[in-house]
């Protein structure tokens, strides 16, 4: 599944579409999607007037940034109507507008009222300049402290900079006041200790990975915070966006090899970790550990080794007191809050982009890599039983959008899952245009051998967590259909088979999976791939293609998930995992492995388009899924499953690459000649 | 010529050679090269003492970051011996360090003696911690605070924020002081006005147009600061560089349409500019300027297109005047001063990294365009008329390194042209593997068919600048040689021919020219492109493909040129400067056109490596060297160079483009082999 950074603006076309707002008829027309707001910013704008607040700022992510974020903290979600996981709300006197990147443009469209601008854009400059403009001078633009890190603090204090408005933190928090008792209570659920089996290594030897880098630090902290949070935001030279997603949550869920289910998808809860040379302190609510979990954290008490355990609430009343001491708090301003932030003295903090802890996560041990591994492997087979199941029932007009999502979670049971590891994407025809689309219940498009289907799955299982997409067309592609998946599968295959310099950015090469498109014109709005992480994060930060992300290193593992959107016709997304691994060259370079083991469309793609390295590399990729994933259909005696996976990864024939002109495809073709004539007419 | 930005850090053989110090000898072992520094350190030591420093940094930069530096600022070589243009030297009490980036580390193991320690990263972080080991808590650590932009004078306050040491600046410069009455004087030549038919528009075109962006902008500026300085800082992520190009100044001579000659290769003078809505303030020397310039920039008077001519050293108390007014000063952080940006209050001040006038300089106008593509059919016929000569000489053994430097900055000399535009690298056998060498008369390799030979050099014209490589063999190449030329070429080939979007930025694509050399696990540690001006400076930024350069748009020029270096044994480097086009999509994508127009060394080129794609695009750019540099070698009755130009320019078979196994080149195949062997084994 993509991550959030479009890199793009896509063209949106004029439209008379019923499932989208006009804000401009006479009068305004809603679809039926769209959340009536008056009422609610009413009530907002009376509780801003009361703290002289003339414009507040909503974030879409709660106080851990987590991707996924429970009801109660869906503040943005309720404020606005509108549902995407990213986004930025801002509420004046008169005025209120959200900001969304492009994976959302339409869906903001059919959930937001006409109290709401939408923004396409979420660089946070251009949110500043249009408070600047919505404010009078003097006036108060406030926020939640504890729902912003410290760089997007910052950023939108330079954005207000010098221009006499004041930038004023309110630690109550304006919408939870006006949503009172309808919003949802806390999290209680248990929390629990992963089985030995199932974890890379134990908690105290990460405990100890981390001291020996405050050791080895110059200016030797004393401390290492974990807030939690991440916010992290893209190049804003690429019309930049800002995401979250879930990360020191997870670290601390892997830290201490525990689990919990505090937010929809990832198995993690909430807390904070003030970790010392000599004590740890785990903020989180004791009640909900599960006796094991207790044991575990417990078992080197006193000591270095043993976990206190204190109130959730209590973390920044804690930090306040240990930042007294002659103390160096470690921390990253990424994705610290500038809620705790601001409670430790200037010349007592030690920060960086990123926290030490990140690295270590990011990058898996051998046996976390073959449990990630063996986890794809399991996943390869639902994947497999599924495209088997939907090529014997959609010619049947027996399956939708809704029945196809329940079936691939249904098929990924089994005694090592735990659910899915975000809702599935199921998204036929025009909806597949939107990325980030999931059916629901009561709206749900048949899926037809008439239509392109787009399936955006994952599992978590104790040994790992999957994230897969494949695009399928069950009668006769359009050529335009066939072309464009043809060249986001190159593209998946250009980045999957790169060899690379160790400590490259996945920014410099991700345009790997775009060169096929770009070379006639296409483009897609999203980021290129995403870490992921075991039985954690299905988008575990750092790793990843966009410019916030950390160097590749052997070891990461990332998704690579070229695709492209044509607005109200089709979509198309070809997303594999892949571990970074040593290449085989006399130095030691990089490449990448892919570990999600299910083949492509056949049926989309134009084998004339492929170069014969592409054909070639595509054969071996389909000898590996054979030898690893037939074996598991044999055993779990999935014969037909079995014959289905021979039949679709048959190898191509070289013969059939792109060696002549006349088999350049049409959209090629046509600007080769061009650019051959302007050259001679240079 | 590359720019300093190193990607890798290429390894460093042990070696038993002469040209570089060993201070691991006993007693140390001094090539004749390296300069004592020994009296000019410790009366450096006494200043420090004296201003209670502990540690001063020198920069290699001049106040307004020029890239070439008139000897008077050239601070860094004299105290340290190194003349590389990119470096940090930091002095303390009893140690000595320089940093420079992998473009001269062996340069400054020839030129340094043992006092400094060699630092082979440029990264302010690196520099920062190091000071924090050599110096006590308490201590002072000195800079001139004209000789930092704000954004590293922020770097190194981060770098030594919460360490107990104190960041001080003095605005006397502690190596000035040493150097005394030896220090060369100021520049005194004269300032002239380019004739209006090499000019793209006026200059109060110009002015006008910068008062229009002022006038757009939301926090409505009143004035402009022009600081003449560039600071530019590579990728963290990536072995973080810091080299600083010519900029600001170039745009103040492109502003007025004034050239000088203060710096060498550069035709630009030194200035400050507050460009205000009502009033111009040029900060020069009155003096210098010619009669025509006089009366050109003083044609408005009075009125807002009357430019005030105030002497230079008087730019920071009319600031700090100017700006106790009801006013708002725009600049950009990267090439202001620390020194000028305080005297500015805060909130008085709207900071961008780059100001406004950076991109408009960066586009260049169809007329522009014109002029430097006449500058380089021009510029070809010379760079062929070297290749012909070289061709018939070297095999008589009577060309050096030197002497054949010599040759090609005569064979530019015309009409239009104002010598070269910077120093000539000429470079034989190993010397090739320094990426920036430069011959002198005492010490010059002779050329000779055994060895390979790079030549990268560039022009002053007065419609535009150039610079172009070309590497030569004019014996028998090992096969690694011409293996690893063909993939210089190959990469050049890909990224020139690339098409991608409106706004990309170069860093995300320039990965195209490294990854045929990637493949085979090679590299090059150098920027793959930067901007160039007309007639102005060779390295122009923001354009180019490094993470601080501004996305790509059309219009704009840039270099292209992969390279690969084997330490001690050759170099290799292709380099064409480029023009950013439309692409011929149905969408405005983007492109370029090559406007260096000189064939490559057909002996070095392995067919076999080349796709068909690849053969297509070069025997198009052939086609396209063919018909506009023909007729310019005809017109000067070059026929000798026309008969070699149509020889040189013969299109190449497609029959012989890799399509099988056996094709792929000796290092590949290894690779190929051994990665699909490990993807069955996974």
């Amino acid at each position: 599944m993509p991550t959030g950074c479009a890199t793009d603006r896509l063209p949106q076309a004029a439209s008379t579409r019923t499932d989208i707002r006009n804000c401009s008829a006479d009068p305004p027309y809603l679809p039926p999607t769209a959340i009536n707001t008056t009422a609610r910013l009413a009530a907002l704008r009376g509780t801003m007037r009361a703290h002289s607040v003339h414009a507040y700022i909503v974030p879409s992510t709660d106080a851990h940034m987590s991707e996924y974020i429970a009801e109660r903290d869906s503040r943005l979600g309720w404020l606005t109507g509108f549902t995407g996981s990213a986004g930025t709300a801002v509420v004046t006197w008169d005025k209120a507008a959200l900001w969304t990147d492009s994976r959302y443009w339409t869906q903001a469209e059919r959930q937001l009222d006409c109290n709401w601008e939408l923004q396409r854009t979420t660089w946070i400059k251009s949110i500043g300049l249009w408070i600047l403009e919505a404010v009078p001078v003097g006036a108060n633009i406030s926020l939640d402290p504890f729902l912003f890190s410290i760089d997007t603090w910052n950023s939108y204090s330079q954005a207000l900079h010098g221009s006499g408005r004041t930038l004023l933190p309110i630690e109550t928090n304006l919408v939870d006041q006006v949503w009172g008792d309808q919003r949802p209570p806390p999290a209680s659920s248990e929390i629990y200790s992963l089985p030995a089996a199932f974890t890379g290594s134990s908690w105290q030897e990460k405990v100890a990975g981390i001291r020996q880098q405050m050791e080895q630090h110059v200016r030797r902290p004393t401390a290492v915070l974990l807030s939690g949070l991440e916010e992290t935001a893209c190049d804003p030279g690429v019309g930049g966006q800002t995401v979250g997603a879930g990360s020191e949550v997870s670290f601390l869920a892997g830290l201490f090899n525990l689990r919990g289910n505090d937010i929809p998808y990832n198995p993690v809860f909430y807390s904070y970790t003030l970790l010392t040379n000599t004590s740890i302190s785990l903020f989180v609510d004791e009640m909900r550990l599960s006796a094991a979990a207790r044991q575990s954290l417990r078992a080197g008490c006193p000591g270095p080794l043993c976990v206190e355990l204190q109130e959730y609430g209590q973390a920044r009343a804690h930090l306040r007191r240990y930042a007294q001491g002659n103390v160096t708090v470690w921390l990253g301003t990424e994705y610290t809050t500038y809620g705790l932030y601001g409670v430790i003295p200037q010349e007592k903090l030690l920060e960086d982009s990123y926290s030490p802890v990140m690295l270590a996560k990011a990058v898996k041990n051998a046996k976390e890599q073959e449990l990630l591994r063996a986890a794809h492997v399991r996943d390869a087979v639902a994947v497999i039983q599924y495209l088997l199941w939907l090529e014997k029932m959609v010619p049947q007009g027996q399956v939708d959008e809704f029945s196809g999502a329940q079936h691939i979670d249904m098929l990924r049971q089994s005694e090592h899952n735990r659910g899915p590891s975000f809702q599935s994407i199921s998204a036929s025809g025009l909806n597949a245009a939107l990325a980030h689309y999931s059916p629901s219940n009561r709206s749900s498009r048949k899926l037809s051998v008439d239509e392109m289907y787009l399936s955006d799955t994952g599992g978590q299982y104790l040994d790992g967590t999957t994230d897969i997409t494949r695009t399928m067309h069950w009668g006769v592609p359009t050529p335009l259909q066939k072309e464009a998946y043809t060249r986001v599968l190159m593209g998946n295959i250009d980045l999957s088979r790169l060899i690379f310099p160790p400590n490259t950015a996945g920014r410099v090469v991700e345009s790997f999976a775009r060169r096929a498109l770009w070379n006639v014109g296409l483009n897609y709005g999203h980021g290129t791939g995403h870490g992921i992480g075991n039985f954690l994060s299905v988008h575990e930060w750092p790793v990843g293609f966009q410019s916030n992300n950390v160097p590749l290193m052997a070891g990461m593992f990332t998704s690579i998930e070229p695709g492209y959107y044509r607005d109200g016709e089709f979509g198309i997304r070809i997303e594999d995992v892949a571990l970074v691994v040593e290449a085989q060259t006399k130095v030691p370079f990089l490449t990448f492995e892919v570990v999600s083991l299910v083949p492509y469309d056949r049926n989309l793609i134009d084998l004339s388009l492929l170069s014969l390295e592409q054909i070639r590399y595509l054969n071996a990729y389909y000898e590996t899924i054979r030898a690893r994933v037939g074996p598991e259909l044999q055993r779990q005696r999935l014969e037909e499953e079995y014959r289905w996976l021979q039949r679709n990864t048959e190898p191509f024939p070289l013969g059939s690459a792109a060696t002549a002109t006349a088999t350049l495809g049409t959209l090629a073709l046509a600007s080769l000649l061009s650019a051959l004539l302007a050259g001679l007419q240079a």
